[in-house]
């Protein structure tokens, strides 16, 4: 077989440049693969006429990009709708001019989105005045500005980067303030007004003084100097093409914007696993590039660090951070860099983590290690901020007291006290990596007299990928809020720890690791930017309640029918408490492929490998027990890296609450939880409600025709379909995998019995042969029927069920490569094809590609025949599972009374 | 100046071909030409990687066929938009299967369509049964077929083609009834059904006969065998290219398929100024492909003939009808096309009309040339539509009694009695030309022993050429039901004539010219498919209001929210009264440039020409005396070819309506109307009026953002706007010509006093010159201001006005050549820019071409200058007109109050 063409590519024209391998464009090309043929294109020139040929995926590709060069590519909340007529009238008395009194670049950025954004929003056009006019005016300005103006000004008081909207009455006429502490600080209050605006608030309502929770808001990108970007799933990066950085910086530009819309700071730019080359002199100009196209927005650029790059680029012979050489070339590294890139915010540093390189090798502490890196960055104001996710992938699982949950504690509480002070430890939200639910990472706490931030994860790795709706911030926000108990009788949530408030740390704050991509919607998907908004609104103050976030990015993404934004906002807020359900409830963590993909369900990967993510599932039982002999348990003793309040809850069944049960403790399957029904059963039980919510979030959102527009309606009424689909999946395979394991049945009957299935393996076959499906839980049988070497291969099934209507579903994988076609047949009637054209992570039959094609409203009578028609293509055999015969309510046909 | 390039072409693919001269492609071609640059294409493919130069304007045109692809060029009510949950409760009983007991092609359309929209519209799907099953069923059947099937039921009497929908019951099931009179009646009957389930209907409402109220429901299409279509305005021809019939007649099909979803069972393909090689031997195997693609959808294809054809393409030395040879010829002709077009409709002809041969040449009458034709045509089944517009353009407008509204009558009232049996005499609804207002052909009272079809004109010749929005069933109504009095003491309304029902005609029926393109929603404005509708729905039931007829097509297009129905038909309804009264009012017909482009404003273009559209305008009165002596007038006599009660209604300014006193009468403009008001003062008056009307459509039409999808919303928005400027054009040209004329004042003071107004003239030039303006009312003082042989002029001037917020519009001269570029600023800040990018029919500066901007929202203050900078693009010189500054209601700036 040859190998099948990437169909991706590039697009640059002046001042904007397109991905030709964006999800949108890699699933149309995939649907059109099958019927690729050239098209001729005729242009009539009265001077020269001409023939091109062009193959249709270009032409599919070409049009993409036109149409994103019209759509344009900022987030919809930037988009600024404008106002209903009857909305504007709060906004009558709007200034009709506008003045900057502060010179910076930065307050000009704030100076062209007020005009952008009263345009768009009120269609009104502010007269630009060069000094304070003698008229009602906007006045931009910091507080020692606006001071030399209205010398009976008081500003109130403001953190740095805040602001203060306000009126001033002076010399007759009303000025608009947007006070900002700084140049930054114009800039957010430029955009919470419009915002704010655009959302129907009138300015009287967002009066008064704001800012930001604490000093560090960053997104992390883990981008690669050939374009990819690890866990990236919203296209190529934006920044790198090729080994270089890319010519045109337009979307790093209106990146940037984006960012700043949301009060982020500063972003990170290269993949943590980083590459060395990234610093070499050639590179710095390029680099600064970027910074130039973050600067007019306040965002200052900051580069993940390969500590071995005084080696493999620097030519010494070491890169032991003890070595005065080492700290010599970073001080130099670091000079050139602020030479080039005079904002430069700092190093990020992933060491001695997965097979990263790191002070270890010569004996020395992560703090030495980061202490050379900021005694560098400190003359310039940069910080290092060095990542906590630090652990051993090769631990041995037969040892029952081996934990990977304990290695950040284990390794940098030592350290706490001896990091310079403008170190940050980067900690992810919980002791694993990102999983549907962690507990709170207990360094939070154990850092006392060190900078902390919290990582928490945009860009959905362990969480569908960008493929499945999950609204994050209803998951962050039960960990910013959770009370570490860090001093006693004072609340000390994570928020206010990171936010430096707890231990009185200068430095602090937010880290959301983005990923974004060239795509349109720079996610993959457009619902996913919900969650880029939240981390930006949590991170500037982490007391939003998720559910305001999701109200308001409706109202911006969406309109303000109150119709729409309840079901949107209901919508994502049950999503992540339903993805718990149909992965991994009780602590059990995602249960997904951790070896490989991270996307479908494999509880197997967990266990039995160096990787420490184990469950200890076995035939009795099931979860880690972490319990710690300081308190009678004889666990692992992570629960003792807690404060003792929190470390009393987790270590005692009686309050260590459900939700993460198994992983703090091993308890039999039959241990009854909290609501008196056993492990077992209630692993049953809310996997089959994770996925009748999935299902049910379709019909929500189906009440949303018509109410929103039909792009962003059509789009993501195809992913929920997928969904609820793969929660099926899910559902299956975990609930058949601890029912193999264990051995006890599903009270219910549900698990292992599908009246509503036939089977590849039932069907009358022509073509079809069995393979085996790794892990076997994820097909029935643990087997998928393929068509190898054949045009076409059929499966077939005689309907025996009373005649009625019936919602019929065929199962089957789509592998990243090769685009099969499908047919249903019901007898010699053709009733619907469909294509194998999503773009999952996997080129096998298992959970990361098993999908589910479904027709509502089949009229079945017994004897009826369904046919599945498989065509294989580009080395992907059409493979199937099981077909589903469900019954629709109240709809038994051939009684029908017109 | 070189050439500029024609942008043009088409796109050919398997089963489809586009157009590149859209009329949606030229406006976004236009708007980029300025910027045409070469993009680069890199596509990675892991074989070859390549890279292509593409121009910015291919590319854009690839874009839009490939999105024209995914739309799909059905119009809205063919896509069958899926019933909310709530309405889909009254089909819930509907039948699970379906049979066709009718072997026709057109039947089998009708089962393929009701798959297609019961899958769409109630996501069910019917199971094909190929004979009567044991179970509810949908049964397809003529009356014969039904009576075999039950012996027990007894259908109703239908006409040709009608239907009847109805549920048996039988053998203890409901069989739900598509019962035709023949097979375009199953066809029809299934439309209905399905037309009225998208609209929520239920079943029990819809049951009972329906049969069509004439058996001629076509429509003609003015095709040129180059591709251009006279009178057309959605793109090239959907038949023919280059002299050939197009390879893809993919549209043609798609065409028929819109046309019988309104029950229209004929299509003329081809302009009546007939090109004569359509009947070569050549070509009719390419024209039977056609007419293959119309079968499915019972369409008869017919052709409009030359008449000289016998002796162009024919060999003969004569065509004169009376020779035999000639009418062997038309027999030999006819037998050859039926050979290739079994059910070949028959011919139009266009003959002794406007330069076209005829048989006036040998002296023949048209009845001895019509029934040649028809002798040939009789054998086979065909018929001929002769048409009436028959006229002398080369008139004495010295002559007081000349009168081209009399031609028709003049010539084809003689001959009553004289046509065959299967000629059709097909008359233009009113005895000029399609203007916004005539009185109804006297013809059709005088031809009584003639059959007779009524000529509708779908394509907006003189209507504002599908730029404007003009909802023509509104207009048609009045004509269709205005009572002839042709029968004394009965109503002979105009449809109940060209039904046959008065004078007991077999033959009759409705013409719609209608000018389809390749453009995807084929008339170039997705509103103007609301005219091809309402013909489709008055053809087959002209008893229907368009009212209804408005609402229904919203229904289908947009949605049933009440709010979205009732505005979009208010202002479909609300649209040709104001189009009326901001062109030609009180019966002067539309007042356009009759000698040119039919678009813009030029009232003298009317007079002193042989084409004889006089209003006869001078400096004491307005109007054709086109009284009769019979009844004491000194006219031309035209209302005397009317029935006695309907003259007598026209002749007495006593009882001549209004809006026709100046079509039948010559009076002063000191006349005072029925209101009490002078003829003077009305023509001032409703000019303004319509302009107001039109700016209140751009405010309603704003109501609608979010409540339907914004493609169309956009796009209508943009035409009402534009809509709303050039009523300002028409009004301001037609009332200054009348003032000019009369000498009279508007006794508002408003006509040629524009205070809000900043003419060129006024104003600081730099490189602007002024040119003179024909006609000199459609630009300010008879000037336009030009920019030649630079690359930017400006015209500045500086506000006066009191402070406060302004609408701001620049009128400017957009021709269809070039692509100038404007922008206006504030002092010196540019706060819009604007491209000249629309397709408007001129290259000078006149009312075809004159265009406004607008920009709502400026804060003004005095002292301010405005400045509107001119950069001239491909031949036009970035005219300009004026700059008008209107404050806006309540909104006194520099008193804000937040």
């Amino acid at each position: 077989m040859p190998p099948q063409p990437t169909l991706a590519g590039t697009v640059n024209r002046p001042g904007r440049s397109f991905s030709l391998e964006s999800a949108a464009f890699v699933r149309l090309a995939n649907q059109i693969r099958p019927f690729l043929r050239k098209w001729t294109i005729t242009v009539a020139d009265r001077l020269h006429p001409r023939r091109i040929r062009i193959s249709s995926a270009l032409l599919l590709a070409v049009c993409l990009l036109a149409v994103s060069a019209a759509r344009g590519q900022q987030p919809a909340w930037l988009r600024y709708a404008p106002l209903p007529q009857t909305s504007q009238a709060a906004w009558a008395k709007i200034p009709p001019a506008i003045v900057n009194l502060d010179s910076s670049p930065t307050a000009a950025s704030a100076q062209a989105e007020m005009l952008r954004g009263v345009r768009s929003v009120l269609a009104r056009t502010l007269r630009i005045e060069s000094q304070l006019p003698d008229e009602d005016a906007f006045v931009l300005a910091t507080p020692a500005e606006l001071r030399a103006a209205f010398p009976h000004y008081d500003p109130p008081a403001l953190g740095p980067e805040g602001f203060t909207l306000a009126t001033f009455f002076s010399r007759g006429h009303t000025y608009w303030l947007i006070d900002g502490a700084d140049s930054r600080g114009i800039l957010y209050g430029a955009f919470h007004l419009l915002l704010g605006m655009a959302r129907g608030e009138n300015f009287a309502a967002m009066q008064g003084p704001d800012s930001p929770a604490a000093p560090i808001r960053w997104t992390d990108e883990w981008d690669n100097l050939n374009g990819t970007i690890e866990r990236g799933y919203g296209g190529r990066s934006i920044f790198f093409d090729s080994g270089q950085v890319r010519a045109d910086l337009t979307r790093a530009a209106d990146y940037a914007r984006l960012l700043a819309s949301l009060g982020i700071n500063g972003c990170a730019i290269n993949n943590v696993n980083a590459d060395p080359h990234l610093l070499t002199p050639e590179m710095i100009p390029e680099i600064a590039r970027i910074a130039d196209a973050f600067r007019p927005w306040g965002v200052r650029l900051a580069l993940a660090v390969d500590l071995s790059a005084p080696q493999t680029i620097g030519g010494l012979d070491t890169f032991d951070p003890g070595d005065p050489k080492v700290a010599a070339w970073w001080r130099a590294k670091a000079d050139a860099l602020y030479a080039a890139i005079p904002d430069f915010a700092g190093f990020v540093v992933k060491a001695d983590s997965e097979g990263q390189p790191g002070p270890s090798k010569y004996g020395r502490s992560p703090a030495v290690a980061a202490n050379v890196l900021a005694a560098a960055l400190a003359p310039h104001g940069g910080v290092v901020m060095y990542r906590a996710f630090v652990y051993n992938h090769h631990l041995d699982w037969h040892d029952a007291k081996a934990d990977r949950a304990r290695a950040a504690y284990d390794i940098f509480h030592p350290l706490d006290g001896q990091f310079a002070p403008n170190v940050v430890v980067q900690i992810k939200n919980g002791p694993i990596d990102f999983q549907v639910r962690e507990p709170v990472s207990p360094l939070f706490a154990g850092l006392r007299q060190t900078n902390t931030a919290v990582e928490l994860q945009v860009t959905q790795e362990y969480m569908g990928q960008q493929h499945q709706l999950v609204y994050l911030p209803a998951q962050w926000q039960t960990y910013l809020d959770f009370d570490l108990h860090a001093i006693p009788n004072r609340a000390t949530p994570l928020k206010s720890i990171v936010e430096g408030r707890v231990f009185h740390r200068p430095l602090g704050g937010f880290i959301g690791v983005t990923c974004v991509g060239l795509d349109d919607n720079w996610l993959g998907s457009d619902m996913a930017l919900a969650n880029l908004y939240g981390f930006g609104r949590l991170a500037w103050n982490p007391n939003t309640s998720a559910d305001t976030i999701a109200r308001d990015w409706t109202q911006l993404t969406f309109n303000a029918n109150p119709a729409v934004v309840s079901t949107i906002t209901r919508v994502l807020m049950s999503s992540w408490p339903m993805v718990e359900r149909y992965t991994g409830p009780l602590g059990l963590q995602t249960l997904t492929n951790i070896t490989g993909s991270h996307y479908g369900p494999a509880p197997q990967s967990q266990e039995n490998n160096g990787w420490g993510q184990w469950i200890r599932a076995d035939h009795t039982g099931v979860g880690m027990d972490r319990t710690d002999s300081k308190y009678g348990g004889d666990g692992t003793g992570f629960i003792g890296q807690y404060p003792p309040q929190v470390a009393a809850l987790y270590e005692s069944l009686a309050t260590c609450p459900d939700n993460l049960l198994l992983f703090m403790h091993h308890v039999p399957y039959t241990y009854r939880l909290h609501s008196g029904e056993t492990v077992i059963q209630t692993i049953y039980n809310l996997h089959y409600q994770g996925a009748e919510q999935a299902a049910d979030l379709v019909t929500q959102w189906q009440s949303l025709r018509g109410l929103i527009d039909p792009e962003p309606y059509n789009a993501t009424l195809t992913m929920l379909e997928y969904q609820a689909g793969e929660a099926i999946v899910w559902r299956d395979a975990i609930t058949r995998w601890f029912h193999q394991l264990s051995g006890i049945p599903d009270a219910q009957g549900r698990v292992d019995h599908y009246p509503n299935r036939i089977t590849a393996a039932q069907m009358q076959l022509q073509g079809y042969t069995p393979v085996d499906v790794h892990p076997w839980e994820t097909a029935s049988g643990g087997k998928a029927y393929v068509c190898e070497n054949r045009d076409l291969c059929t499966a077939s099934a005689t309907v025996t069920r009373p005649a009625g209507w019936y919602t019929v579903a065929v199962e089957y994988f789509d592998y990243r490569d090769g685009v099969s076609t499908f047919d249903l047949l019901l007898n010699r009637q053709t009733i619907a094809t469909w294509s194998a054209a999503n773009n999952l992570p996997g080129n096998a039959p298992d959970g990361d590609t098993s999908s589910r094609f479904t027709l509502r409203g089949v009229p079945l009578r017994p004897g009826d025949v369904l046919t599945i028609q498989g065509h294989p293509n580009g080395g992907e055999p059409a493979p199937i599972d099981y077909l589903s015969i469900e019954p629709e309510p109240n709809a038994a046909a051939g009684n029908s009374q017109p």
